[in-house]
Protein backbone atom coordinates (compact mmCIF):
# COMPACT_ATOMS: atom_id res chain seq x y z
CA UNK A 1 0.00 0.00 0.00
CA UNK A 2 1.76 3.50 -0.77
CA UNK A 3 2.02 5.52 1.46
CA UNK A 4 -0.30 8.54 0.84
CA UNK A 5 -3.35 5.92 0.62
CA UNK A 6 -5.48 6.94 3.63
CA UNK A 7 -8.35 3.83 2.91
CA UNK A 8 -7.50 0.59 3.15
CA UNK A 9 -8.03 -2.11 0.43
CA UNK A 10 -10.91 -4.06 0.82
CA UNK A 11 -11.34 -3.28 4.62
CA UNK A 12 -13.72 -6.11 5.60
CA UNK A 13 -11.12 -8.65 5.02
CA UNK A 14 -12.81 -12.45 5.07
CA UNK A 15 -15.82 -12.19 4.89
CA UNK A 16 -18.30 -15.20 5.66
CA UNK A 17 -22.09 -14.73 5.25
CA UNK A 18 -24.77 -17.69 6.30
CA UNK A 19 -27.37 -17.83 4.37
CA UNK A 20 -27.75 -16.46 0.69
CA UNK A 21 -31.43 -15.12 0.97
CA UNK A 22 -32.56 -11.47 0.16
CA UNK A 23 -30.38 -10.13 3.07
CA UNK A 24 -27.41 -12.36 2.94
CA UNK A 25 -27.34 -12.40 -1.22
CA UNK A 26 -28.11 -8.63 -1.50
CA UNK A 27 -25.29 -8.13 1.13
CA UNK A 28 -23.13 -10.73 -0.56
CA UNK A 29 -23.45 -8.75 -4.07
CA UNK A 30 -23.23 -5.47 -2.44
CA UNK A 31 -19.69 -6.61 -0.62
CA UNK A 32 -18.34 -8.06 -3.63
CA UNK A 33 -19.67 -5.21 -6.34
CA UNK A 34 -17.92 -2.83 -4.06
CA UNK A 35 -14.93 -4.66 -3.32
CA UNK A 36 -15.07 -4.35 0.25
CA UNK A 37 -13.96 -7.81 1.48
CA UNK A 38 -10.86 -9.71 0.46
CA UNK A 39 -13.07 -12.75 0.09
CA UNK A 40 -16.77 -13.20 0.62
CA UNK A 41 -17.47 -17.22 1.05
CA UNK A 42 -21.24 -17.60 1.48
CA UNK A 43 -23.00 -20.81 2.63
CA UNK A 44 -27.09 -21.96 2.38
CA UNK A 45 -28.88 -25.13 3.02
CA UNK A 46 -29.70 -25.25 -0.73
CA UNK A 47 -27.47 -26.04 -3.07
CA UNK A 48 -29.86 -23.57 -5.97
CA UNK A 49 -29.11 -20.72 -3.24
CA UNK A 50 -25.35 -21.47 -3.72
CA UNK A 51 -25.23 -21.54 -7.29
CA UNK A 52 -26.62 -18.88 -7.91
CA UNK A 53 -24.42 -16.72 -5.62
CA UNK A 54 -21.72 -17.93 -7.23
CA UNK A 55 -22.77 -17.69 -10.72
CA UNK A 56 -23.83 -14.39 -10.07
CA UNK A 57 -20.39 -13.36 -8.42
CA UNK A 58 -21.97 -12.24 -5.43
CA UNK A 59 -19.77 -14.60 -3.43
CA UNK A 60 -16.12 -16.15 -4.33
CA UNK A 61 -16.68 -19.37 -2.72
CA UNK A 62 -19.93 -20.96 -1.70
CA UNK A 63 -19.47 -23.69 0.87
CA UNK A 64 -21.97 -26.88 1.73
CA UNK A 65 -20.75 -27.17 5.05
CA UNK A 66 -21.66 -23.54 6.92
CA UNK A 67 -17.93 -24.96 9.48
CA UNK A 68 -15.98 -24.32 6.20
CA UNK A 69 -17.25 -21.33 4.94
CA UNK A 70 -16.30 -19.73 8.59
CA UNK A 71 -13.25 -21.31 9.06
CA UNK A 72 -10.48 -18.34 9.08
CA UNK A 73 -13.08 -15.68 8.37
CA UNK A 74 -12.39 -12.56 9.86
CA UNK A 75 -16.33 -11.20 9.95
CA UNK A 76 -19.09 -13.44 9.89
CA UNK A 77 -22.54 -12.27 9.27
CA UNK A 78 -25.76 -14.44 10.11
CA UNK A 79 -28.41 -13.96 7.64
CA UNK A 80 -30.57 -16.42 8.83
CA UNK A 81 -34.12 -16.10 10.26
CA UNK A 82 -34.22 -15.07 14.16
CA UNK A 83 -34.11 -19.13 15.69
CA UNK A 84 -32.01 -20.55 13.49
CA UNK A 85 -29.61 -17.68 13.95
CA UNK A 86 -29.71 -18.68 18.12
CA UNK A 87 -28.53 -22.16 16.82
CA UNK A 88 -25.53 -21.28 14.72
CA UNK A 89 -23.94 -18.77 17.87
CA UNK A 90 -24.37 -21.56 20.55
CA UNK A 91 -21.63 -23.66 17.84
CA UNK A 92 -20.19 -20.93 16.17
CA UNK A 93 -17.34 -20.21 18.96
CA UNK A 94 -16.23 -23.48 17.81
CA UNK A 95 -15.84 -23.17 14.10
CA UNK A 96 -14.61 -19.35 13.34
CA UNK A 97 -11.43 -18.19 14.55
CA UNK A 98 -11.10 -16.41 18.07
CA UNK A 99 -10.70 -13.21 16.78
CA UNK A 100 -13.82 -12.85 14.02
CA UNK A 101 -16.01 -10.48 14.44
CA UNK A 102 -19.63 -12.05 14.26
CA UNK A 103 -22.87 -9.89 13.52
CA UNK A 104 -26.46 -10.43 11.85
CA UNK A 105 -29.21 -9.09 10.32
CA UNK A 106 -32.44 -10.17 12.12
CA UNK A 107 -34.99 -7.66 13.03
CA UNK A 108 -34.36 -8.93 16.89
CA UNK A 109 -31.86 -8.36 19.06
CA UNK A 110 -32.37 -9.24 22.62
CA UNK A 111 -32.90 -13.01 22.05
CA UNK A 112 -29.39 -12.70 19.80
CA UNK A 113 -27.38 -10.81 22.50
CA UNK A 114 -28.89 -13.35 24.86
CA UNK A 115 -27.32 -16.11 22.99
CA UNK A 116 -23.97 -14.52 22.07
CA UNK A 117 -23.69 -14.61 26.18
CA UNK A 118 -24.55 -17.76 26.71
CA UNK A 119 -21.94 -18.71 24.01
CA UNK A 120 -19.13 -16.81 26.02
CA UNK A 121 -19.04 -14.35 22.64
CA UNK A 122 -20.44 -11.56 24.00
CA UNK A 123 -17.13 -9.83 23.63
CA UNK A 124 -16.96 -10.10 19.91
CA UNK A 125 -20.81 -9.80 19.07
CA UNK A 126 -22.03 -7.13 17.26
CA UNK A 127 -25.97 -7.10 16.52
CA UNK A 128 -27.17 -5.52 13.56
CA UNK A 129 -30.46 -4.73 12.16
CA UNK A 130 -30.71 -3.03 8.51
CA UNK A 131 -34.58 -1.57 7.86
CA UNK A 132 -34.19 -2.88 4.42
CA UNK A 133 -35.63 -5.60 2.94
CA UNK A 134 -39.14 -6.35 1.02
CA UNK A 135 -41.82 -9.57 0.99
CA UNK A 136 -39.86 -11.37 -1.76
CA UNK A 137 -37.49 -14.16 -0.18
CA UNK A 138 -34.92 -15.64 -2.23
CA UNK A 139 -31.41 -15.12 -2.82
CA UNK A 140 -33.27 -14.26 -6.16
CA UNK A 141 -34.70 -11.40 -5.19
CA UNK A 142 -31.80 -10.04 -3.26
CA UNK A 143 -29.22 -6.66 -5.12
CA UNK A 144 -26.65 -5.31 -4.24
CA UNK A 145 -28.35 -2.02 -3.49
CA UNK A 146 -30.90 -2.89 -0.97
CA UNK A 147 -28.68 -1.93 1.80
CA UNK A 148 -27.83 1.84 0.27
CA UNK A 149 -28.88 4.79 2.24
CA UNK A 150 -30.64 2.72 4.64
CA UNK A 151 -30.88 2.58 8.44
CA UNK A 152 -29.05 -0.31 10.34
CA UNK A 153 -29.58 -0.53 14.04
CA UNK A 154 -26.33 -1.94 15.56
CA UNK A 155 -26.23 -3.33 18.83
CA UNK A 156 -22.04 -3.13 20.66
CA UNK A 157 -23.54 -4.50 23.72
CA UNK A 158 -20.42 -5.40 25.08
CA UNK A 159 -18.48 -5.76 22.12
CA UNK A 160 -14.57 -4.46 22.19
CA UNK A 161 -13.98 -1.59 20.24
CA UNK A 162 -12.28 -3.65 16.94
CA UNK A 163 -15.76 -5.38 16.67
CA UNK A 164 -17.90 -2.34 16.78
CA UNK A 165 -15.30 -0.39 14.23
CA UNK A 166 -15.84 -3.37 11.97
CA UNK A 167 -19.41 -3.91 12.07
CA UNK A 168 -19.70 -0.04 11.22
CA UNK A 169 -17.53 -0.31 8.67
CA UNK A 170 -19.72 -2.91 6.76
CA UNK A 171 -22.45 -0.44 7.42
CA UNK A 172 -20.72 2.52 5.85
CA UNK A 173 -19.16 0.79 2.84
CA UNK A 174 -22.61 -0.17 1.64
CA UNK A 175 -23.82 3.11 2.01
CA UNK A 176 -25.92 2.88 5.11
CA UNK A 177 -26.27 4.72 8.16
CA UNK A 178 -25.55 2.53 11.27
CA UNK A 179 -27.14 3.74 14.30
CA UNK A 180 -26.21 2.15 17.80
CA UNK A 181 -29.13 1.16 20.48
CA UNK A 182 -29.55 -1.12 23.29
CA UNK A 183 -30.67 -4.79 21.92
CA UNK A 184 -34.03 -4.04 24.48
CA UNK A 185 -34.64 -0.83 23.37
CA UNK A 186 -34.69 -1.99 19.91
CA UNK A 187 -36.91 -4.31 19.99
CA UNK A 188 -39.41 -2.71 21.72
CA UNK A 189 -39.13 0.27 18.93
CA UNK A 190 -39.36 -3.23 16.30
CA UNK A 191 -42.68 -3.64 18.06
CA UNK A 192 -43.91 -0.80 17.08
CA UNK A 193 -42.67 0.19 13.79
CA UNK A 194 -42.22 -3.39 12.03
CA UNK A 195 -44.44 -5.62 14.32
CA UNK A 196 -47.80 -3.44 14.18
CA UNK A 197 -47.61 -2.40 10.71
CA UNK A 198 -47.35 -6.38 9.48
CA UNK A 199 -50.09 -7.23 11.55
CA UNK A 200 -52.01 -4.62 10.62
CA UNK A 201 -51.40 -4.98 6.94
CA UNK A 202 -52.53 -8.61 7.41
CA UNK A 203 -55.87 -7.56 8.90
CA UNK A 204 -56.42 -5.19 6.21
CA UNK A 205 -56.33 -7.93 3.88
CA UNK A 206 -58.23 -10.04 5.57
CA UNK A 207 -60.74 -7.46 6.27
CA UNK A 208 -60.56 -6.90 2.28
CA UNK A 209 -60.96 -10.98 1.41
CA UNK A 210 -63.76 -10.96 3.37
CA UNK A 211 -65.63 -8.54 1.40
CA UNK A 212 -64.65 -10.85 -1.61
CA UNK A 213 -62.29 -7.72 -2.82
CA UNK A 214 -60.02 -9.03 -5.29
CA UNK A 215 -55.74 -7.89 -5.11
CA UNK A 216 -56.32 -6.47 -8.96
CA UNK A 217 -59.30 -4.09 -7.93
CA UNK A 218 -56.75 -1.98 -5.38
CA UNK A 219 -55.02 1.28 -6.71
CA UNK A 220 -51.52 2.28 -5.79
CA UNK A 221 -52.76 3.29 -1.65
CA UNK A 222 -54.50 0.06 -1.39
CA UNK A 223 -51.66 -2.10 -2.90
CA UNK A 224 -48.98 -0.76 -0.28
CA UNK A 225 -51.18 -1.01 2.49
CA UNK A 226 -51.60 -4.98 1.37
CA UNK A 227 -48.04 -5.35 0.55
CA UNK A 228 -46.76 -6.49 3.66
CA UNK A 229 -49.64 -9.08 3.93
CA UNK A 230 -47.58 -11.14 1.17
CA UNK A 231 -44.77 -11.19 4.05
CA UNK A 232 -43.14 -14.77 5.00
CA UNK A 233 -45.78 -16.60 7.74
CA UNK A 234 -42.55 -18.59 8.90
CA UNK A 235 -39.90 -15.50 10.04
CA UNK A 236 -42.54 -13.43 10.92
CA UNK A 237 -43.74 -16.02 13.66
CA UNK A 238 -40.23 -16.40 14.58
CA UNK A 239 -40.15 -12.59 15.53
CA UNK A 240 -43.54 -12.64 17.00
CA UNK A 241 -42.85 -15.63 19.44
CA UNK A 242 -40.72 -12.68 21.43
CA UNK A 243 -43.07 -10.08 21.06
CA UNK A 244 -43.51 -7.79 24.55
CA UNK A 245 -46.99 -7.22 25.90
CA UNK A 246 -46.79 -3.66 24.01
CA UNK A 247 -47.15 -5.15 20.80
CA UNK A 248 -50.77 -6.41 22.00
CA UNK A 249 -51.60 -3.04 23.64
CA UNK A 250 -50.30 -1.28 20.43
CA UNK A 251 -52.87 -3.46 18.71
CA UNK A 252 -55.50 -2.95 21.01
CA UNK A 253 -54.98 0.82 20.64
CA UNK A 254 -55.62 0.51 16.82
CA UNK A 255 -58.76 -1.53 17.24
CA UNK A 256 -59.84 1.32 19.54
CA UNK A 257 -59.04 3.97 17.15
CA UNK A 258 -60.60 1.94 14.53
CA UNK A 259 -63.57 1.76 15.98
CA UNK A 260 -63.64 5.44 17.42
CA UNK A 261 -63.22 6.30 13.51
CA UNK A 262 -66.49 3.98 12.36
CA UNK A 263 -68.52 6.12 14.96
CA UNK A 264 -67.49 9.33 14.02
CA UNK A 265 -68.08 7.80 10.40
CA UNK A 266 -71.20 6.75 11.25
CA UNK A 267 -72.41 10.13 13.32
CA UNK A 268 -71.18 12.29 10.41
CA UNK A 269 -68.53 14.02 12.64
CA UNK A 270 -66.29 14.64 9.47
CA UNK A 271 -64.36 17.58 11.61
CA UNK A 272 -63.15 14.84 14.14
CA UNK A 273 -61.74 12.91 11.46
CA UNK A 274 -60.41 16.10 9.14
CA UNK A 275 -58.51 16.51 13.07
CA UNK A 276 -57.27 13.17 13.05
CA UNK A 277 -56.44 13.48 9.11
CA UNK A 278 -54.54 16.37 9.58
CA UNK A 279 -52.33 15.41 12.72
CA UNK A 280 -51.13 12.20 10.65
CA UNK A 281 -50.28 14.71 8.03
CA UNK A 282 -48.38 16.68 10.40
CA UNK A 283 -46.82 13.99 11.78
CA UNK A 284 -45.50 12.29 8.11
CA UNK A 285 -44.52 15.82 7.32
CA UNK A 286 -42.05 16.32 10.69
CA UNK A 287 -40.13 13.17 8.63
CA UNK B 1 -57.30 12.31 -44.60
CA UNK B 2 -55.38 9.13 -46.88
CA UNK B 3 -57.63 6.81 -47.73
CA UNK B 4 -54.99 4.12 -45.84
CA UNK B 5 -54.96 5.69 -42.73
CA UNK B 6 -56.83 4.13 -39.92
CA UNK B 7 -56.26 5.89 -36.36
CA UNK B 8 -57.74 9.30 -36.81
CA UNK B 9 -55.51 12.05 -35.49
CA UNK B 10 -55.53 13.63 -32.81
CA UNK B 11 -58.52 11.19 -31.64
CA UNK B 12 -59.99 13.65 -28.66
CA UNK B 13 -60.30 16.99 -30.16
CA UNK B 14 -60.58 19.51 -28.60
CA UNK B 15 -59.85 18.68 -25.01
CA UNK B 16 -60.80 21.25 -21.87
CA UNK B 17 -59.51 20.12 -18.67
CA UNK B 18 -60.83 21.94 -15.22
CA UNK B 19 -58.37 21.63 -12.74
CA UNK B 20 -54.50 21.24 -13.31
CA UNK B 21 -53.54 19.89 -9.85
CA UNK B 22 -51.75 16.15 -9.47
CA UNK B 23 -54.70 14.30 -11.79
CA UNK B 24 -55.29 16.98 -14.30
CA UNK B 25 -51.67 18.15 -14.47
CA UNK B 26 -51.02 14.66 -15.41
CA UNK B 27 -53.52 14.21 -18.07
CA UNK B 28 -53.11 17.20 -19.52
CA UNK B 29 -49.33 16.27 -19.60
CA UNK B 30 -50.08 12.89 -20.88
CA UNK B 31 -52.55 14.02 -23.64
CA UNK B 32 -50.54 16.62 -24.87
CA UNK B 33 -47.42 14.83 -24.80
CA UNK B 34 -49.14 11.81 -26.75
CA UNK B 35 -50.39 14.15 -29.40
CA UNK B 36 -54.30 12.41 -28.73
CA UNK B 37 -56.01 16.17 -28.68
CA UNK B 38 -55.92 19.04 -31.47
CA UNK B 39 -55.67 21.58 -28.40
CA UNK B 40 -55.80 21.29 -24.54
CA UNK B 41 -57.18 23.93 -23.03
CA UNK B 42 -56.63 24.38 -18.96
CA UNK B 43 -58.12 25.97 -16.33
CA UNK B 44 -56.97 26.12 -12.89
CA UNK B 45 -58.37 28.71 -9.88
CA UNK B 46 -54.33 29.51 -9.37
CA UNK B 47 -52.40 31.30 -11.94
CA UNK B 48 -49.58 29.31 -10.56
CA UNK B 49 -50.43 26.63 -11.87
CA UNK B 50 -51.62 27.72 -15.12
CA UNK B 51 -48.71 29.43 -15.37
CA UNK B 52 -46.26 26.00 -14.51
CA UNK B 53 -48.76 24.15 -17.13
CA UNK B 54 -48.25 26.40 -19.89
CA UNK B 55 -44.69 26.29 -19.48
CA UNK B 56 -44.34 22.85 -19.17
CA UNK B 57 -45.94 22.91 -22.71
CA UNK B 58 -49.25 20.51 -20.87
CA UNK B 59 -51.46 22.70 -22.38
CA UNK B 60 -52.04 24.97 -25.31
CA UNK B 61 -53.53 27.52 -23.79
CA UNK B 62 -54.62 28.41 -20.31
CA UNK B 63 -57.49 30.28 -19.22
CA UNK B 64 -58.67 32.16 -16.06
CA UNK B 65 -62.32 32.08 -16.95
CA UNK B 66 -63.38 28.24 -16.64
CA UNK B 67 -65.98 29.08 -19.43
CA UNK B 68 -63.25 30.36 -21.75
CA UNK B 69 -61.85 27.02 -21.35
CA UNK B 70 -64.67 24.77 -22.42
CA UNK B 71 -66.86 27.53 -24.40
CA UNK B 72 -65.86 24.97 -28.04
CA UNK B 73 -64.65 21.63 -26.26
CA UNK B 74 -64.94 18.42 -27.28
CA UNK B 75 -64.30 16.68 -24.44
CA UNK B 76 -64.28 18.02 -20.82
CA UNK B 77 -62.63 16.67 -17.82
CA UNK B 78 -63.67 17.68 -14.38
CA UNK B 79 -60.04 17.44 -12.41
CA UNK B 80 -61.56 19.45 -9.57
CA UNK B 81 -62.47 17.99 -6.15
CA UNK B 82 -65.28 16.07 -5.67
CA UNK B 83 -67.93 19.43 -4.13
CA UNK B 84 -66.45 21.22 -6.91
CA UNK B 85 -67.21 18.93 -9.93
CA UNK B 86 -70.61 18.53 -8.61
CA UNK B 87 -70.58 22.59 -8.59
CA UNK B 88 -69.40 22.57 -11.81
CA UNK B 89 -71.89 19.86 -13.61
CA UNK B 90 -74.39 22.38 -12.73
CA UNK B 91 -73.33 25.18 -14.25
CA UNK B 92 -71.49 22.69 -17.37
CA UNK B 93 -74.65 22.63 -19.71
CA UNK B 94 -74.65 26.66 -20.43
CA UNK B 95 -70.87 27.10 -20.79
CA UNK B 96 -69.73 23.97 -23.35
CA UNK B 97 -71.56 23.07 -26.65
CA UNK B 98 -74.25 20.95 -26.60
CA UNK B 99 -71.96 18.48 -28.45
CA UNK B 100 -69.45 17.94 -25.98
CA UNK B 101 -68.74 14.73 -23.53
CA UNK B 102 -68.18 15.45 -20.47
CA UNK B 103 -66.14 13.46 -17.92
CA UNK B 104 -64.46 13.64 -14.56
CA UNK B 105 -61.46 11.82 -12.42
CA UNK B 106 -63.02 11.97 -8.77
CA UNK B 107 -63.12 9.37 -6.94
CA UNK B 108 -66.88 8.41 -6.44
CA UNK B 109 -69.58 8.41 -9.06
CA UNK B 110 -72.68 8.08 -7.50
CA UNK B 111 -72.71 12.03 -6.18
CA UNK B 112 -71.55 13.22 -9.84
CA UNK B 113 -73.97 10.59 -11.19
CA UNK B 114 -76.86 12.25 -9.35
CA UNK B 115 -75.63 15.82 -10.37
CA UNK B 116 -75.37 15.07 -14.19
CA UNK B 117 -79.25 14.04 -13.55
CA UNK B 118 -79.99 16.59 -12.03
CA UNK B 119 -78.13 18.96 -14.94
CA UNK B 120 -80.12 17.50 -17.66
CA UNK B 121 -76.40 16.11 -19.45
CA UNK B 122 -76.84 12.64 -18.12
CA UNK B 123 -77.08 11.71 -22.00
CA UNK B 124 -73.33 12.84 -22.60
CA UNK B 125 -72.17 12.43 -19.30
CA UNK B 126 -69.61 9.38 -18.58
CA UNK B 127 -67.88 9.59 -15.13
CA UNK B 128 -64.48 8.35 -14.67
CA UNK B 129 -61.96 7.18 -11.91
CA UNK B 130 -58.48 6.22 -12.57
CA UNK B 131 -56.40 4.33 -10.07
CA UNK B 132 -53.87 6.52 -9.48
CA UNK B 133 -52.18 9.29 -7.99
CA UNK B 134 -50.50 9.79 -4.83
CA UNK B 135 -50.45 11.84 -1.73
CA UNK B 136 -48.84 14.65 -3.12
CA UNK B 137 -50.77 17.74 -4.73
CA UNK B 138 -50.52 20.49 -7.26
CA UNK B 139 -49.41 20.58 -10.98
CA UNK B 140 -45.86 20.18 -9.60
CA UNK B 141 -46.48 16.71 -8.52
CA UNK B 142 -47.81 15.79 -12.05
CA UNK B 143 -46.63 13.33 -14.53
CA UNK B 144 -47.68 12.53 -18.27
CA UNK B 145 -46.90 8.51 -17.18
CA UNK B 146 -49.32 8.93 -13.66
CA UNK B 147 -52.71 6.69 -15.77
CA UNK B 148 -50.09 4.45 -17.83
CA UNK B 149 -51.42 0.98 -16.82
CA UNK B 150 -53.78 2.19 -14.51
CA UNK B 151 -57.01 0.75 -13.82
CA UNK B 152 -60.08 3.26 -14.85
CA UNK B 153 -63.08 2.97 -13.93
CA UNK B 154 -65.75 3.90 -16.39
CA UNK B 155 -69.51 4.87 -15.26
CA UNK B 156 -71.35 5.54 -18.51
CA UNK B 157 -74.78 5.26 -17.09
CA UNK B 158 -77.12 6.67 -19.63
CA UNK B 159 -74.69 8.37 -21.82
CA UNK B 160 -74.82 7.84 -25.82
CA UNK B 161 -72.45 5.56 -27.34
CA UNK B 162 -70.57 8.42 -29.13
CA UNK B 163 -69.80 9.87 -25.51
CA UNK B 164 -68.66 6.14 -24.35
CA UNK B 165 -66.14 5.35 -27.20
CA UNK B 166 -64.80 9.33 -26.67
CA UNK B 167 -63.86 8.36 -23.04
CA UNK B 168 -62.67 4.91 -23.67
CA UNK B 169 -60.59 6.62 -26.42
CA UNK B 170 -59.05 8.81 -23.52
CA UNK B 171 -58.06 6.09 -21.04
CA UNK B 172 -56.88 3.81 -24.11
CA UNK B 173 -54.57 6.65 -25.66
CA UNK B 174 -53.11 7.21 -22.47
CA UNK B 175 -52.14 3.45 -22.01
CA UNK B 176 -54.80 2.91 -19.18
CA UNK B 177 -57.43 0.28 -18.63
CA UNK B 178 -60.90 1.40 -18.38
CA UNK B 179 -63.56 -0.67 -17.15
CA UNK B 180 -67.41 0.34 -17.15
CA UNK B 181 -69.25 -0.43 -13.59
CA UNK B 182 -72.43 0.91 -12.18
CA UNK B 183 -71.91 4.19 -10.16
CA UNK B 184 -73.25 3.10 -6.56
CA UNK B 185 -71.51 -0.61 -7.45
CA UNK B 186 -67.97 1.11 -8.17
CA UNK B 187 -68.75 3.50 -4.90
CA UNK B 188 -69.23 0.26 -2.87
CA UNK B 189 -66.10 -1.08 -4.07
CA UNK B 190 -63.90 2.33 -3.55
CA UNK B 191 -64.98 2.48 0.28
CA UNK B 192 -63.27 -1.30 0.62
CA UNK B 193 -60.22 -0.57 -1.44
CA UNK B 194 -59.69 3.08 -1.15
CA UNK B 195 -61.09 4.70 1.87
CA UNK B 196 -60.72 1.53 4.25
CA UNK B 197 -57.23 1.58 3.56
CA UNK B 198 -56.59 5.53 4.24
CA UNK B 199 -58.78 5.30 7.27
CA UNK B 200 -56.58 2.16 8.28
CA UNK B 201 -52.92 3.98 7.65
CA UNK B 202 -53.88 7.07 9.37
CA UNK B 203 -55.04 5.01 12.58
CA UNK B 204 -51.81 3.27 12.07
CA UNK B 205 -49.89 6.72 12.08
CA UNK B 206 -51.64 7.84 14.99
CA UNK B 207 -51.17 4.92 17.08
CA UNK B 208 -47.45 5.14 16.17
CA UNK B 209 -47.33 9.27 17.01
CA UNK B 210 -48.99 8.47 20.18
CA UNK B 211 -45.93 6.04 21.02
CA UNK B 212 -43.13 8.44 20.33
CA UNK B 213 -42.48 6.58 17.03
CA UNK B 214 -40.74 9.01 14.35
CA UNK B 215 -41.07 8.59 10.54
CA UNK B 216 -37.74 8.57 10.37
CA UNK B 217 -37.46 5.13 12.81
CA UNK B 218 -40.02 3.53 10.01
CA UNK B 219 -38.30 1.13 7.77
CA UNK B 220 -39.56 0.56 4.00
CA UNK B 221 -42.91 -1.90 5.60
CA UNK B 222 -43.62 1.19 8.26
CA UNK B 223 -43.25 3.76 5.60
CA UNK B 224 -45.66 2.17 2.89
CA UNK B 225 -48.19 1.64 5.56
CA UNK B 226 -47.90 5.14 6.68
CA UNK B 227 -47.57 6.92 3.20
CA UNK B 228 -50.97 7.64 3.01
CA UNK B 229 -51.68 9.01 6.05
CA UNK B 230 -50.29 12.31 4.47
CA UNK B 231 -52.91 12.28 2.42
CA UNK B 232 -54.96 15.44 1.58
CA UNK B 233 -57.68 15.84 4.58
CA UNK B 234 -59.72 18.48 2.44
CA UNK B 235 -60.11 16.34 -0.48
CA UNK B 236 -60.78 13.14 2.20
CA UNK B 237 -63.51 14.45 3.74
CA UNK B 238 -65.35 15.59 0.77
CA UNK B 239 -65.02 11.63 -0.21
CA UNK B 240 -66.09 10.50 3.28
CA UNK B 241 -69.03 12.63 3.26
CA UNK B 242 -70.66 9.78 1.31
CA UNK B 243 -69.62 7.23 2.86
CA UNK B 244 -72.01 4.41 3.12
CA UNK B 245 -72.62 2.30 6.59
CA UNK B 246 -70.85 -0.35 4.78
CA UNK B 247 -67.00 1.45 4.83
CA UNK B 248 -68.54 1.85 9.03
CA UNK B 249 -68.78 -1.85 9.24
CA UNK B 250 -65.20 -2.53 7.64
CA UNK B 251 -64.04 0.06 10.07
CA UNK B 252 -65.20 -1.98 13.04
CA UNK B 253 -64.40 -5.69 11.57
CA UNK B 254 -60.70 -4.20 11.16
CA UNK B 255 -61.17 -3.56 15.32
CA UNK B 256 -62.00 -6.83 15.69
CA UNK B 257 -59.45 -8.32 13.96
CA UNK B 258 -56.80 -6.35 15.42
CA UNK B 259 -58.08 -7.39 18.79
CA UNK B 260 -58.27 -10.77 18.18
CA UNK B 261 -54.59 -10.59 17.00
CA UNK B 262 -53.88 -8.82 20.31
CA UNK B 263 -55.58 -11.78 22.31
CA UNK B 264 -53.45 -14.46 19.95
CA UNK B 265 -50.28 -12.93 20.83
CA UNK B 266 -51.27 -12.49 24.30
CA UNK B 267 -52.33 -16.08 24.49
CA UNK B 268 -49.20 -17.14 22.51
CA UNK B 269 -51.42 -18.87 19.58
CA UNK B 270 -48.65 -18.17 16.90
CA UNK B 271 -50.46 -21.03 14.91
CA UNK B 272 -53.87 -19.06 14.43
CA UNK B 273 -51.43 -16.05 13.49
CA UNK B 274 -49.66 -17.95 11.24
CA UNK B 275 -52.99 -19.22 9.57
CA UNK B 276 -53.50 -15.42 9.34
CA UNK B 277 -50.70 -14.39 7.65
CA UNK B 278 -50.67 -17.15 5.35
CA UNK B 279 -54.22 -16.71 4.15
CA UNK B 280 -53.69 -13.33 3.37
CA UNK B 281 -50.45 -14.47 1.56
CA UNK B 282 -52.56 -16.85 -0.68
CA UNK B 283 -54.78 -13.60 -1.73
CA UNK B 284 -51.67 -11.25 -2.25
CA UNK B 285 -50.04 -13.99 -4.35
CA UNK B 286 -53.57 -14.88 -6.07
CA UNK B 287 -53.70 -10.89 -7.70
Amino acid sequence: MSSGQRRPERPLGRVAILGLGLMGGSLARGISGLELAARVTGWSPLSTERDAALTAGAVTLAAADWRDAVADADLVVLAVPLGAAADFLSELGGAAPSTATLTDVTSLKAPLSRAAAAAGLAERWVGAHPMAGGEATGFWASRADLYQGARVWTVPGEAAEEHRVRVDRLWRGLGADPRPLGADQHDRLMELVSHLPQLVSNVLASVLDDAGVEPGQLGPGGRDMTRLAASDPVMWLDLLEHASPALAAALREGAQELDRAASLLEAGDLDALGRLMRSTRSWKDGA
